[in-house]
């Protein structure tokens, strides 16, 4: 699959910048390798892509720059430090006089909502880091772009900052052709945010590091319930929609898992190579079990629905829900007297502040996204691709959903800390 | 309510104890002032009661004593700490030579279930309060009092420790009774655990600050996702059957509870001062709202079932799926626009370990309950009661459950923290 | 020694109170008993105190109220709960028109420091719990009483809260007299904070459980790097100017300890008996050894020095430097090999946010204090004794500083826990 | 500087892995960036490394292999976590019958030191990575190569894991060196630790974010502290002799740092743009400053002296205690009134346990020594580089120190961050 990965611009450079150092070439490029944690399939594997950073000439007169920025879809820690970054930089960096909040999303755009803007200044945003959440709410779902555009011509916006998942960079690309359309000359830049760590091409994602972390401190509980009754399984239900990332980074975080079940491998439940069977002889023989489930796993297994949630997605079956029956009929019908403790961490997860690594990994994707902005780039992310910061086209991440490769390293280590890999559907045929 | 106060003993003591000092006078009083956040009347108001401590005169020979340890019930903070402390006291205090780990609760006692025993010695048990859980297991209900002190008499145990909650406690009294009957002389300490704070006479239970805290983690995360989008409602259930000492602690320690629901106060949903109404107002005027829930309010609105659970526990309504419900309608009925973001942690609250001042909490308790063994007591708990470490018949322990007394200062308090005075069935009539 | 804990008033109560329901009866008092854990010899065992709450009639009329709030001395755990409590509860439930922060401390009453009041609203404090610190700033030292009776009179500040140790409460007497001697209707009330839980006739202060967490992690690393080198030595010295209650709270919770040297317990180094010999015997047989002081300990063994800080106190003579060197030559006069790892972590202890538990303490003593101050209390402290919130006079709070008594259960257990009874000075003469 | 990144090998491998899946081919090559955080200058910048994993064809019969595990030097987050991971994968993946831990460094293998080797099972270290430090016990310095390949050869031991610093690979070289000489066959794999983050060409090496978490939690204090007081200065020294990685990171993840000094940028004290002027002129505007020193910085302005430790290193000058005095006499000559606080969280740093993420890292870092070893390569360390684990010859990795680079992004960040750009000695062209 071929990468266009060429970065638009909006016009000629000319503005001197007023940043003092550092400032890299036009069209600095770096070159990284293709993430072998993901399972799709890039040609070539190393690619040339533009590096993030200031630039020595801007297209947009800082002074005379307004900045917009909005935050979309579920929460994820961190959102706030990536909006003081923001602010803090263009501030104090471009000195741009005027930064404005959208409130709640994409619909904070449209009059008809009625939401106030909010003025972002420094003291603003001097400690929102310290909060999980967003200081600018959030909403999901998609609003018409030609009004969106409408808002920001109103507003003389130059430059909107776009923190959201996959749906949300695919509406910015959609703002972003609208205003081309148009011939305006408005920078819209995307900072990717994901819960589940499955923005294509960027290997993790801001906030995954601190979900992780508190992933762990749910399934620890699950293993403390699980051993202190006999035959006691502890079962964890974890986000992943449809990547499996959450639930195995905390696997191998954590160590005390037995059975990790992801959207990316097709465990099957009964029989030889089962899940049940497996758990049934780890129950006997060592007296308690976890499992850990992303929320994404076994819909082989469920009755598809038809209904979908305002961002779009089709409403998951509860798999949680299944396996709790499932392995309480098999147990029963084995007479293997056992107990069931789930946890559902859920917002847990999602809504606490950013921790020390995921808070410099949010500052710098707010600087760089201002120092593209400000160098006139448009039609892109900034994203950190194996330690490297650079520009990727909203094309790229927007393509399709990343997800765990199960040839990966990253699996064999969690197939070898669980002890699963003898299951079905666990091991990639090779 | 007369209380008998009056501590049971096997027999004269006549040995000489070997720790050096601080002794106590062998029938040494305190009083105590009766806890007033409980609902329950008791006169007169101050009572005399034994004062725990190391006693001069031993009824145990401790060089030939043996111990027994049996944890019962649910998790709770601070278990292993206890266990710790009982080992460390009877070992390094007092010598005695064996201290056996009863496996899975009273089940352990019962030779069907065929458990082993887990000898108790200080490297076995030096690091285990950093854990939580119980590393003895533990399981729910009854097991026939004849049959377990068969097994105490067949392994020679002169000392039994329980740990457990309400029910435990009954067992143990049935256990003590029985041992009486037969004329052995085998003593019969508990050390009451609650995850709900609820044992009659106790103002404060161990493991009950650290669950407050684990609490207030979930509400954090519930406020953070309400104020996240427009309307947001955060919803958290906490642990609380009949009591709602977690839920009113917690909206304390936190102050972003807009509404706490406890089983003493009798709110309503529909009409003037009922929550419904309450909520849209908050909604309307704040644009976000936190609901606590305790597992067992609100019962008054739901079909009461019959089922009962292993420890013969009613099994409750649940109050939550129930609010989500009636809020969805009634919001919708007044086209206001919501979100309902649902917490329940369930399990994380009671599976951590200990904090700091939980773990001296224990420390004291497991001291308290071998000194009180080795001077022949029995048929009674340790407990703390306004800071003194005392001795309680294991007869007003169980004599019913602690409840929130709603006209205390501390439902005062959370009503003004709340701000929900002004709904129905929050204020006492007075 | 008999106490005097008649509380003054400014005069009748006849203002109806806002507040519906709850309220005391205006001259209700509670019993409580003498806490045992403090030296101080204080006859009756049982006291009769007036007990802090609401009342039904108030000596302010609260809309025309206007409050001061300071802060002073060393930062604790907990102050901006206080803060926030007093601004909350005075606003909310009374009406109170407008409070203001003093800045730095007394000096903020001193025309000539040049510090600009702070208006202290719900908005402006309702997210400062999060944080440690006092948001007021603070200083150290007194400030002449009639100054500051001047800034409140011109000012027309009718209600002062004062927040501090021992020596801000002697000066917060100093200033009530001072507006007594005016004949002025100025309510003083005060709300003692001390991080060495040391303030007289208060058995546990807030902050200090928050303080006595962050103590037990410095101890951890202690045991890790003691554990991590042949013959390792963890020394530790925690604050404590003159009483060991966060060194001997800290060994309580964390059980790594082996030797907890306090003001209180006059040790010896030398000899049989001596802290050295018994240091050299514990390498020798375990490999490692923990030892916690407190900043206090061992004042009998230094050079007294002359100097005083801005408080006032006089500086001590710095224990840990005199240990490390006297184990060190010990030591090596032995032929031990040995490495000492010391750990200060000082400013860290009493500088982080207060834990929910402390949380809810502050709470309730910001509210007492407004109640107080309302009905026209004046020239006292509130405070928990024994779970109970009462009122004390300053004088009874002022009287000495509270110290560990040694033949108390408390020290009883750290001996037991260390195995340190065996030392010199340690034990009781009994 | 060219580069050989050619790894030794024992001789052919013919014997089949046991491990199912995912092997690498034996000369299985990624190409990676050279670090740019590095001030190194390393040519080409892409270099061709050995992937680090598991081969279908091994040196050693795994069932036939003996391991032995050694840590050196001082504690770092996650030296347990490798020991685990070392344990399990031999045991569980390669069922290797024996693997012992070394106690106390490199001492360990020498007779006269009389310590014994202790036994690692599953069962023994199944824990151990929730506690920091080290299980085995670590010394500092050199220990004679020939005496520890005659303790290797006695005990029959085919592979060395070596857990240590710079100085620690440097033993580790010369004793695969002395191996060679010999013509063993003995596989010498190391898994470099730093808490400084200083190790040559590994941009992050383990436990470095978990130091850089507990960094930002003193930092905190100190702003706290510094926020407290009037012209409140808190001043912290972190770790970092020769690197100001730490200092550095937890500036960027916390914000409130004014000023960090580090040992690369060679800062001026007095005059214009100098640190003193420019603090000053802090605080005048603001009331108060954080200051970060590593314990590298400022070297130049100390007296030399030439005193060594156990691991042969100099002995710093204490820049704490210069700065201190220097802002002292500076601000008092210029009568501005001001208090320091000063924190040395020191052991606390590197003494805890592991953050999730670190857990991750030492996890993989242990799995992919064992394959290296089990392979027959010996001489070299195994590494992540970029997000991909590697094989790096020891003479790499010993060749100088890792510093940071102040010409990079990084240090940009820093600049940002504290507004410290304009001091003299912090922007690279002057």
């Amino acid at each position: 699959m071929p990468l266009n990965t060429q970065i638009q611009t909006l016009g000629a450079r000319k503005i001197d910048s007023p940043l003092p150092y550092n400032n890299l070439e036009d069209d600095k490029q770096v070159q990284v390798f293709v993430d072998k944690d993901c399972s799709q399939e890039i040609d070539p594997q190393i690619l040339s892509l533009e590096a993030a950073g200031p630039r020595k000439k801007l297209y947009f007169n800082p002074t005379q720059a307004k900045c917009a920025i909005v935050t979309c879809g579920g929460l994820c820690p961190g959102i706030n430090d990536v909006i003081r970054a923001i602010v803090m930089e263009a501030h104090h960096a471009y000195h741009v006089p005027s930064i404005i909040g959208i409130p709640y999303g994409l619909e904070g755009f449209i009059h008809t909502f009625n939401h106030n803007f909010i003025e972002l200044t420094p003291s603003k945003v001097s400690d929102i880091h310290l909060f999980g959440g967003t200081i600018l709410g959030s909403s999901r779902g998609p609003q018409d772009a030609e009004d969106i555009v409408d808002t920001l011509e109103r507003c003389n916006i130059n430059i909107l900052f776009v923190i959201g998942g996959d749906g949300t960079m695919k509406a910015a690309q959609m703002i972003s052709n609208a205003i081309q359309n148009r011939g305006r000359k408005i920078a819209v830049i995307g900072i990717p945010k994901t819960i589940d760590n499955d923005i294509n091409f960027i290997p993790q994602s801001f906030g995954f590091e601190t979900a992780v972390y508190k992933a762990t401190e749910a399934i620890e509980c699950a293993h403390t319930e699980a051993c202190g009754v006999p035959h006691g399984i502890g079962l964890v239900k974890l986000m992943g929609r449809e990547s499996g990332f959450i639930a195995a980074q905390a696997t191998l975080a954590l160590k005390e898992v037995n059975f990790v079940l992801i959207p990316e491998a097709p465990f099957t439940l009964e029989g030889e190579g089962g899940v049940l069977q497996a758990l049934e002889q780890r129950l006997l023989k060592r007296g308690h079990a976890v499992i850990v489930t992303a929320e994404g796993a076994g819909q082989h297994l469920l009755e598809r629905t038809s209904e979908t949630d305002a961002s779009g997605n089709v409403v998951l079956g509860d798999i949680a829900v299944y396996l709790r029956r499932a392995i309480k009929n098999y147990l029963n019908s084995h007479n293997v007297r056992h107990t069931i403790k789930y946890i559902d961490p859920s917002y847990i997860i999602r809504s606490v502040p950013a921790n020390s690594s995921d808070k410099v990994y949010c500052g710098f994707l707010g600087q760089y996204a201002v120092h593209a902005a400000m160098a006139g780039r448009t039609d892109m992310v900034v994203a950190k691709v194996q330690g490297q910061y650079v520009h990727l086209p909203f094309e790229i991440v927007t393509r399709s959903r990343r997800k765990l490769n199960i040839h990966s390293d990253l699996w064999r280590a969690v197939l070898e800390s669980t002890g699963q890999g003898t299951l079905k559907g666990m091991l990639p045929e090779d």
